[in-house]
């Protein structure tokens, strides 16, 4: 199996990349990783070249770059040239903690979408109160979803639960503004009615409120209230967080306390810390492109080769292929 | 000035409804109430009927009734009747805390719209880190709002942040998936031209993860995506909440630790506890119709209430109607 990392995206690149992929070739039989970026930089940290190479690359898309012209233009980028490797069928995978838009461009123009999908979308693995996480599903590629786009989300989350996370018969709940069937606006309205049909465990709609006590092991929604519901779960966790310091901070009293139950915080925080659920994964593209996290460090990007290597050994998007021809041959027969 | 009050709405109707208002006659001056509901009910809690009046009626719209059937057959309601009130000029607004959609239905049917605006809006205020709290509009009134609709939430929530809140020159934002001009669904692209012209201090695109950092002191989404977020502050502060419990009561040392900052940590919930802004308008009505939180206390309600006696002192109905007008105006001098 062979995986092909950008190493010069992220806040941490490239060292914690370059970390990360030797902890995962250790940890795992058979891989081959090949590290995309500036050789002399990624050989600085490089101590151990067993199946790890390097291909020098001599531009970076950064954060600030606007994702379709930078995919266009920065040709020789690391991202680029990685992306191209997967298309070029060098290697099975790819992962990148850099520019969101643009990996999602790359991935589109470059390895190109699965016949049959007709937009990806871009699925982290959240946390629940019971550790167990939730697939949610588009939180942004396609912020001007159709119902047919919904329905493609649920069945890619649907395998992918099942496939790769290992939760036999996935709940699938559409993101909704109640639970009663017939709720909603005219997209989830019409999406609920193909997801009913669909070839998935669907559990109706679900609500905003429930979605960290896990109401759903895949949560289907459209990009742009994707992106709102997970960047609010993002800013009340921290905002909240930091008012608890602040409390804990206020006197001498609760300093007192706050150092006698400091581990146990540390314990909560880890608990809704997303990076352990790996990256987040681009459905209906023709092999697994995964962004890890802005932030990643050494133990995320273990995490999201790790989980990479599930969809490949898996046969994720074989699954996901078949699945879809499927429904359209059932289609064309009704 | 005359308030209708549901007396017959929400988890704890008619006590907690009775006892604020009997606070509220006592501390506003010129404030006339009239009850609404089971008379032999509210007498047992009305130990003070200076300046309050109660309307005996035999029907109550119930959380689990639909909205528009519930409103148009339950002629008698409390809430029916009480709707009846403000659109015969007997009161100035109304309150309930009982069912949204029917008490939605009600203000739309019963007291009717402002000339000018397409759909009306719920508006909340919602806490900040700093306590200034801001208004979110819509939350859920509209599930399919059209950009002219985002415009007049917009001018409304203003209007509201200035003369009620007393905010100087409020700060308008848009719910968008990035800060930057141009991004967004088309939904929100066309909204943001609408809102760059229009008579309000508008700072463009803000994100959901700084909701409760106070980035706008007036939030406007669509009624989906509102929802939405308001959902999913809710569940992910609760969620966080049953955590914090959960951790400080997993051992003996924890325990201890709780025990010293118990106090400090009731006054961090109570911060977010959004019953101390008041209730949620209906924006868009010919009269004030607030919609109290269904677990509205005693409390709760006088907020609500005094919140609603500063939208009638302050003409509040009157200059969204001058400002709409002053626009459609402007539109037809282009």
């Amino acid at each position: 199996m062979k995986i092909a990392i950008d190493a010069m995206g992220g806040d941490h690149a490239p060292k914690e990349i370059v970390l990360g992929a030797m902890d995962a070739v250790k940890q795992i039989a058979n891989l081959q990783i090949t590290l995309f970026g500036d050789e002399e930089k990624i050989s600085q940290y490089l101590t151990d070249k067993e199946r790890i190479q390097i291909v020098h690359t001599d531009e970076v898309i950064t954060g600030e770059d606007e994702p379709v012209r930078a995919v266009r233009r920065k040709k020789n980028s690391s991202m680029v040239k990685m992306a191209e490797e997967v298309k070029d069928g060098r290697a099975d995978a790819c992962i990148s903690a850099g520019n969101t838009g643009a990996l999602m461009s790359a991935g589109l123009f470059v390895v190109g979408r699965i016949p049959g999908i007709d937009r990806p979308a871009l699925s982290p693995t959240l946390p629940t109160l019971d550790g167990t996480g939730f697939l949610m599903l588009d939180v942004g590629a396609n912020v001007d979803a159709k119902p047919n786009h919904l329905l493609q989300y649920a069945i890619m989350g649907s395998v992918y639960a099942e496939k790769v996370r290992s939760i036999k018969n996935p709940r699938v709940g559409l993101l909704n503004v109640g639970t009663e069937d017939g709720k909603g606006n005219e997209l989830t309205k019409k999406a609920f009615d193909l997801m009913k049909k669909a070839p998935i465990n669907f559990v109706g709609n679900v609500e905003a409120r429930d979605l960290l006590n896990g109401v759903a092991d895949v949560v289907v929604t459209d990009g742009f209230s994707g992106n709102i519901a997970l960047k609010t779960i993002e800013g009340t966790a921290s905002s909240l967080f930091s008012m608890l310091k602040e409390t804990l901070m206020s006197s001498l009293k609760t300093k007192l306390a706050a150092g006698m139950v400091k581990s146990d915080l540390k314990g909560l925080k880890d608990k809704l810390d997303y990076s352990e659920y790996g990256g987040a994964a681009l459905f209906g593209l023709a092999a697994p492109v995964i962004k890890a996290h802005g932030s990643s460090n050494r133990r995320a990007i273990y995490s999201a080769i790790k989980q990479t290597c599930n969809m490949v050994e898996q046969r994720m998007i074989g699954t996901i292929k078949e699945t879809v021809e499927t429904m359209q041959q059932g289609k064309g027969e009704d």
